[in-house]
């Protein structure tokens, strides 16, 4: 069964033209935007093209942050001002549309940043030239080490009287591409605007700032509206044959950043989930429990899709089985975090060898993923993330690089397919 | 040093600029042709900027084919003619410029075309229809299924008078590249031409042979020159400062295909060649073995240059204690095939868990590399090729779409990584 679930996804998987039609004809779906609106019905769709029994939508209301123009200049030294690949980051306050005209100074890391008098930052924008870390085999590991500067320079930076704050992206790309991302204040008196840069444009801010004065003009629209929008989680179900109650989770997110097409974040996750409905269905395999696929909305700057599924479940005592997601790309996979009590991670472990001509070798991290945590959190429910290859990961995450092209057919399926035959396992022999 | 080595690469390896200089300054370049000429030069100073204590050139004569113009229009029923993408195979002969114009009947095996009668052959083309298998996880093992069909399809159809053969390419693509490649005419006194289509193109003939009789027009110029031309395999050298007698060579090709620039096949393996030189250089360790970078010419239509360096090995009386190739494409390293008897093995598998963290775990293969085959076939020297993830090769592959592009600079880095730390390891405690 293992290798006929194999066959039918990578002989007969339609994930990869799903993923093709939500990209391109829908491309980008920030959560509360018209595109997650359309993403959802696609959604839906295809959940009941895949042959899924019952098909549902489950409401969960999202903040709406949106992006509108922006725009940054810098000047180098004596230069003139020169406009520059820049994308404010999510949830970030902009300048209403007002022009900030301010000096750049740089820091390297938030100890540099600590030992500044409050005289050397006050009215200045903050340059954070923290380098995301290439020497770190893992780029999970490096988007771990550096993303606090993505997330909170602000505050960090307006305690001091700093205007504006610029980061070097959270990229391993050897390009301009300027990634975004979630940010969040911790002060909500002072919300300065902050940016992200590509690393050609970072590196050559970095050279400037030692080189001499650096002046930027600022301007963007950037603002959380004040009300949350309606959206949904879109779950499509397989009904257990012997134990219908028992409930096995797969999903990935339907919402992206507001850039590129969303296609590795995490368009993938969600193809690959509805594959695993499209492939049980194809094989006529009636598994033992339930297996839903969730499109969870929201990951991106809310996680209200995983909180709405989780407070469902609780709510209706469900019992859930295990909670797998697959939100670190449609790459070839390497293996399962696990997060769960070690007996139930021995039984998972027992079938390794099962999995090593699908070059699922590694299962000794824990890792869930964002939208199936609740579910661990308030009911206790074992989970296992998908862990593919990350060298790729970090080019394309939160930026315009984020295209379906960058998708490989085969990688994205084998994706499904470990996912799959792990399900079938555990629906077959229980955890 | 295992960590230092990585470091050094991932941080500041120039393999992926070399890549880009070779592919994008010079391109594709099949043996005998002035781009492989350029190659040799552009080796033999990018060697020298490494920083190996000698560089010098190995003179190995090679074939010259040559693909000149090719044209090639089908008719589907009562349609019009349609030109396709297509290319000629390596090593054929072409219609020397003349139109050829046949029916054009499909097989899918040899089994069937076996059933056929000579009067069903005699005068037509035959289209053998045989796929590429999308089943098999490791691609590598589907090309090995598939690559007769490219390989000796043209003296099989010829010896029941066949004018011509279409082939579907060796490729895993979801697209229209046809991938060109070696065949060889086992009878050379009816050397019929030979064509490669890509998967959609293949799709659209194999429907409309289905359906009606299908026509051809075919033209093309490719042929192999009476002589050869002089070429060189580069060779780069840190000289052991223990046993510099005893020698490890790692390489790849300098050679290619005339489509596409070479980067994966076999660009890849040559700068992450050079790159080992480099590093170690950069570092500061002196090999207690002679490491040796070795650029070898001819692979893809002859391996003169495995049998130069192979032969002038023995000639010399050398001491090779192991040579390690990477000819399998510049993606994330999973493991090295190995070719030695099974004491030599276990010395390999006791650094198995150093390997780990950098995603290396499959140690099963037995593959080396046809460069160095020849020293394992004159001098039993102990081979290692390495195994990186498999899933995108062939839809690259022997292609136009075998560019720069379609190289991650983090895989290949860490491609070099991994060889360089098993050539440590092997210079340092033997093997």
């Amino acid at each position: 069964m293992f290798r006929k679930i194999s066959d039918e996804i990578m002989l007969h998987g339609t994930c990869y033209e799903n993923l093709r039609v939500l990209t391109k004809n829908i491309g980008h779906r920030l959560s509360g935007s018209p595109e997650a609106a359309k993403a959802v019905v696609w959604g839906e769709q295809a959940m009941k093209d895949a042959g899924a029994d019952k098909v549902w939508l489950q409401a969960a209301d999202v903040p709406c942050w949106v992006r509108g123009k922006e725009h940054l200049s810098l000047k180098f030294g004596k230069g003139k001002y020169r406009t520059v690949a820049a994308l404010s980051l999510g949830n970030s306050q902009g300048t209403d549309g007002k022009l900030l005209k301010a000096q750049v100074i740089m820091v390297h890391n938030f100890d540099e940043f600590k030992a500044l008098p409050e005289s050397a930052v006050k009215g200045k924008i903050v340059f954070f030239n923290y380098r995301f870390r290439q020497d770190l085999i893992n780029t999970f590991n490096a988007y771990g080490d550096a993303v606090k500067y993505r997330g909170s320079s602000p505050s960090i930076a307006a305690a001091k009287g700093a205007v504006g704050v610029i980061i070097r992206s959270m990229s391993t790309g050897k390009d301009d591409f300027p990634h975004t991302g979630g940010m969040h204040y911790t002060d909500s008196t002072h919300k300065i605007p902050e940016m992200a840069l590509g690393n050609i444009t970072a590196d050559a801010l970095e050279k400037a700032c030692e080189q001499g004065t650096v002046q930027a003009k600022w301007k963007s629209e950037c603002r959380m509206l004040p009300a949350l929008a309606h959206s949904y989680n879109v779950i499509g179900e397989i009904k257990g044959s012997e134990h219908p109650e028992q409930i096995i989770t797969v999903g990935g997110h339907l919402d992206s950043w507001d850039v590129g097409e969303g296609a590795t974040d995490d368009g993938a996750g969600c193809v690959q989930a509805i594959e695993i409905i499209r492939a049980m269905k194809a094989l006529g395999i009636r598994p033992k429990c339930t297996i839903r696929a969730v499109l969870f909305m929201n990951e991106e700057n809310g996680d209200r899709g995983g909180d709405a599924y989780a407070d469902s479940a609780k709510s209706k005592g469900e019992h859930h089985v295990l909670a797998i997601e697959s939100d670190a790309g449609g790459f070839s996979p390497r293996g399962f975090g696990l997060v769960m009590e070690q007996p139930k991670k021995d039984m998972i472990l027992a079938y390794k060898n099962l999995f090593l001509p699908y070059g699922v070798y590694d299962f000794s991290m824990e890792e869930g993923g964002t939208d199936i945590e609740p579910l661990n959190n308030k009911l206790h429910v074992p989970l296992a993330g998908l862990i593919p290859d990350s060298q790729r990961y970090f080019d394309i995450h939160h930026s315009d690089n984020d295209v379906f092209e960058n998708v490989n057919h085969r990688e994205l399926k084998l994706g499904s397919v470990v996912m799959a035959q792990l399900i079938y396992l555990v629906s077959e022999h229980g955890l």
